[in-house]
This record gives C-alpha cells, structure tokens and sequence, in this order.
C-alpha cells in the first residue's frame, strides 16, 4: 500500500486544531505533497495551504483525497459522505484513518467502483504479513519509545529523519499508526495487527537495507503500559533497533486515561531504558539508546534546564525537546559513536 | 462460547499419535466429557474409548463432535467433510481448532444451517474484547509461562489446576490456545486476537472471582521468543498473575524451529523469571514464581536428581516434573506462603 500524491487535505466541518492533528500534521511534515486544503462550512481549522474545492484538485492533478480529521470515536461524518463520494467520482482515491471502513459507506463505495479510485483504510494491515523470524536484516534502524502512549514518539521519529536527511544521511521514517502512515505514505498500522504476526509485521515495515541506511521507525505505547505493552514488545523485537530514544513527558505522573480506578505511574528514564535494553538485546547484541526526548512546552526556563541536568545525570545520555532544541544532540551522539 | 458436553472425538485418518495431539489430551484430561471417538479408514490412533458411528453418537445424547486431529498446515482434509457434515446433520455441534474456517466449506455450511447446529472455529477469538484497562481483579490467578513454545505450559497449568482441585481448592484452568479451549470447553486463542486487545481478552479470560478461586492461566510462546514475546507480554499483563511457574526443557539449546539461519539460546531460569517479575509487578505487585516445571523425559536418573538440584539453586523453588513428580511442590509452596 503506497498512497499517491499530491494530496487533498480534507478537514470537514472540524471544530478544532486537536481534531485536526492527521491533516495539520501532514502539512507540517510533508508540505510539498499537499496541494491543497478543502473545508466545509463551519470549520474552524486552517493548514494554511491553497483552497480547493474538488473540481480545483482534480484539475490541479492531485491523486488523493486524505481525511484530515479524526473526531472522537473514529467514525466517518454522514456531513462527510457527498464530499467523500465527489472526490471519488472525480478520480482522486480517498485515504482514511478511521476505524469505519470506507467501503462501508454504499454511497462511496459505488463512486469508487464506478471510477476505479482506491478506497484506503491505513489502519487495515496488509494481509500476507508472517510470523516473525528474530531473522538479522542488514542497514540500521532506530526506535523511539516512550514511557506512556502520546509523548511525542512520532513527532521525535520524524525530526530524526528530517536532521539526518540534513546531515546528508539516507534515511527513511517508518510508521505504525494511523497519522504516521498518511505521513509517510505507507506503513503498517501495528495495532490493528493479529498478535501472532506482531513482530512479523515489524520485520516487515523495516526490510534490508544498504549498510548505511537509517529506518527510523514510530514507536507505539509503552512497555510499562497495561494496555498496550504487548504491542510495543512485539514491535520492538521486530525492530530489531541498533539505536534507540526514549520519549518522556516530565510533567505527568500517570499514564494518560488511566487515572481511575487505579493509577499507573510513569516509570522513571532509567528503569525504563534498563528494561527496554534487556528486552532489545535478544534480537539486537548492539542495541543501546542514544538520547531522551522530552515534552517541556509547560516548563519555565529554569525548570527545563534543571530537567535536563537532572536526566542527563540519571541516563548518561543527551536530552532535548524536538519541538525546542530540534535532536540535533541525538544524531551528533551517533557520529560520535561512528567515529570511534 | 462454551462448548456443550459429551463428545464425539473425531480422529479421521491420522497416522501417528503426535497428530492426534488434540484429541488424545482431549480423553486424558476431559474423559469424563468424551463418550466415544470415530476413526475412519486408515486411522492408526486409538484413544482408548468406546468406538462410534454418528448414529451411535446421536442416540448416546452427545452434543459436539470436536476434531482431535491437527494435520501440518492446519487445514480441514476432503476426507473428512462427509463425516463433519453427516455429525451436523445429526444435530451435533462441530468444534475445530483449525486455521481454516468449518463455515468456508459449503456441505459443512449447508449441513449446519439445516440442522441448527453450531459450527465453532475456537481459534476465531469473540468479537467484543476491550482495550485491557489494568484495572485489579478479585480472585487469585496462576500462569505459567515458558523459556520457548512447546515446554510444558498447557500441560502444568493442567496438572495444576487438577492438583489444586485434588486438595479442595476452587480452581479452574483458563485456556489460550485451541487443544487448551477444546479441553476447558472454553477459552481465548490469544495469539488471534487482533494486538491492540491483547491484554484486554487476557483480562476477560479470568474475570473477578472469589478471594480464593484460582485461575489457572495457559501461557504462551515466552518473553524471549522473537516470533511471539508480544503475546507474552499481553496475556502476562492481562493475567495479573499473583503466582507464576515457570516451564523449560533443560536439554533443549535453542529455541525450536528457529535454529536457521540464526539460532537463540534458551534464557536460563534465573534471568527468564527475573525479567518477567520486572514485568509482571507492573500489573501486580505481589507477583512471584512458585516453581520450575522441567521436562527430563529423556533423562537418566542421576541427570535429573543433578538438575533439579542445580535448578533449586539457581532459583530457590520447588522444581518438578509434571509428568513424572505431579506439581505437588508448587502448591505446597503456595500453601505454605499463605499459612505464613
């Protein structure tokens, strides 16, 4: 599945930027595949891109319409359904990221047929993953983890591919959940996976590679999350990570969502990265993390800079926010370790 | 989904008793519920109980035929089909842990439709599993978890669930895969289970119940198996276990079926139970091993009295053969903890 660009970023009737984050995200991380924004009325989000109605971007040659929006639930909007089906009968496939099928709605699944376009759900894997084999691949790869889920694991992935691709490296972001995919354009969505075939179908997102080659591939949860640990293991042994980041948020004490009944804290950087190498090195000897990435936008100043010393100290390791600092420190670490 | 007792074991052709796996565990630990077995033609096993045609199984009052069979490939033979649908015909239920569906085969179908019997596939998991929420449960809960595929975790948490039930203790085992949910009557195959719910089916799998009921959770694959860690880690997570055993075969090197092109070693002991502990308290605190369970059927004497003495060591528990010694030490353990 490789979607085809340039692309449509449909927002709907989209009340807010939170519900906005696939199409915002899309426009941050690959504007020059965005030819243009379609909104309805009502909508309260801007990507800041060219307006297009359908008949612009057909014209305009854009290949695919890509949903924008996720609303909570993961359902498709009946307000969406005519514009959905006019982009269809007008050629552009359409892209989604919710849980509803797309073939399910009869309206756009006739467009569809009656044009030919592709109705794609990037959280349906693929249907011939296989069971993993602990198999050594050749070219490198690096995986960010996080001690909950929403941390910033994506967000680290791709500003790590963007630096090394600014440093001249070959590297390629690898994405494993629903936003990551419309991003890269292709992936697998790891959590909609039948569990037997987990790390199959992380083997599968990260194939050989020439020796100096950098999958940088999104984490998912947390090993210390009750949820969704199993999903994160599975993806981990996949990976088979020479290289990996640990994304923290220092400002929350518990796992998001989870505060009730009962409370899970987040587990310190070290414990986290003790257990994490434990874990890595039976399908890795060389796995070893190579910085800490941390969400500090509520953090004054001082606050930071004492964090920073603070994990620094405890990890041995390099500390930056992306959002901040970029991860520069991360990729210099790497060189460092190249040169010796 | 709960099967409905008594059976008809169905053995068809086989030709050797390790294909015959299912059924034969079938009449070992559930005789009671097993009423007689058919074979057909060629058939070369025999489980020791009366023999049945399908009119004799009717008139006998038994409600499933269960397929005792599980040829390589996992698929349904041709030459069984006419017996599959004469048994639903004859208002039995048909139960196969096999990978292909009982319902893609139209005489089957039509045979089932006709009658009103249920056609069960158990490794087809239920469709209304939650996401795992971490939330604790009443009741205690056991599981057994291994240093590979194939060391024994079926066949202890068995031993151990009849053991319990010997000295008074409620207790019942709690199935995973298809020979252990043929064998309870009911059951999850959590390896089919879709990832993201993985933790989620091992917490409905043994729900709350009284203070000192004891779940008997089936394990599956191992933390350190690079195919199926996944799995492992979910239905740990899911399980809370209070207890857990741990099952090896200490003359086994390196994991099974992965010897090529890249072999893993079998963790020892002491580093497999220390690993899952750093994971299990995330759910439990109280989490703790009460046993070794060793395979030495290919052991002299003074080999196995060595390595039970070495594995006590090395671990500080009770270390048994199932097969040989009964699982009377890990409960003696558990027993004395609660006296303390």
């Amino acid at each position: 599945m490789k979607l085809r660009a340039p692309y449509l970023i449909y927002f709907g009737d989209v009340a807010d930027a939170a519900h906005a984050k696939t199409g915002l995200g899309l426009i941050q991380w690959r504007r020059e595949q965005c030819a243009g924004q379609m909104r309805a009325p009502g909508c309260r989000v801007d990507g800041g891109i060219r307006e297009m109605c359908i008949d612009d971007a057909a014209e305009a040659g854009v290949k695919s319409l890509l949903i924008g929006v996720a609303p909570s639930g993961g359902s498709i909007s009946a307000a969406w359904i005519a514009d959905l089906a006019a982009a269809a009968r007008a050629g552009l496939d359409i892209v989604s990221g919710m849980h509803a099928r797309l073939s399910s709605f009869p309206e756009i699944a006739a467009a569809a047929r009656q044009s030919g376009v592709r109705l794609i759900d990037v959280r349906t894997p693929p249907k011939n993953i296989p069971v993993g084999t602990g198999e050594k691949r050749s070219g490198k790869r690096l995986l960010t983890v996080g001690s909950d889920c929403a941390v910033g694991k994506k967000y680290t992935a791709l500003s790590i591919e963007k630096e090394m691709r600014a440093r001249g490296w070959a590297a390629d972001f690898r994405a494993t959940g629903q936003t990551g995919i419309m991003i890269a354009g292709s992936g697998i969505a790891i959590d909609s996976v039948v569990a037997d075939f987990l790390s199959g179908a992380a083997e599968m997102l990260s194939p050989s590679a020439p020796a100096n080659h950098w999958d940088v591939i999104e984490g998912q949860g947390s090993l210390f999350h009750p949820s969704f640990a199993g999903v994160s293991l599975g993806l981990l042994h996949g990976s088979q990570p020479d290289a990996l980041v640990l994304c923290h948020d220092p400002t929350r004490e518990f796992l998001l969502g989870m505060e009730s009944p009962q409370r899970f804290s987040l587990v310190p950087p070290r414990e986290n990265i003790e257990l994490c190498l434990a874990l890595a090195r039976r399908v890795n000897k060389n796995a070893r993390f190579v910085g800490v990435s941390l969400n500090t936008s509520s953090l004054s100043e001082s606050e930071r800079a004492k964090l920073y010393d603070q994990y620094a100290e405890e990890t041995g390791l390099p500390v930056a926010d992306p959002i901040r600092d970029g991860v520069g420190p991360f990729i210099d670490r790497l060189e460092t370790e190249q040169g010796e």
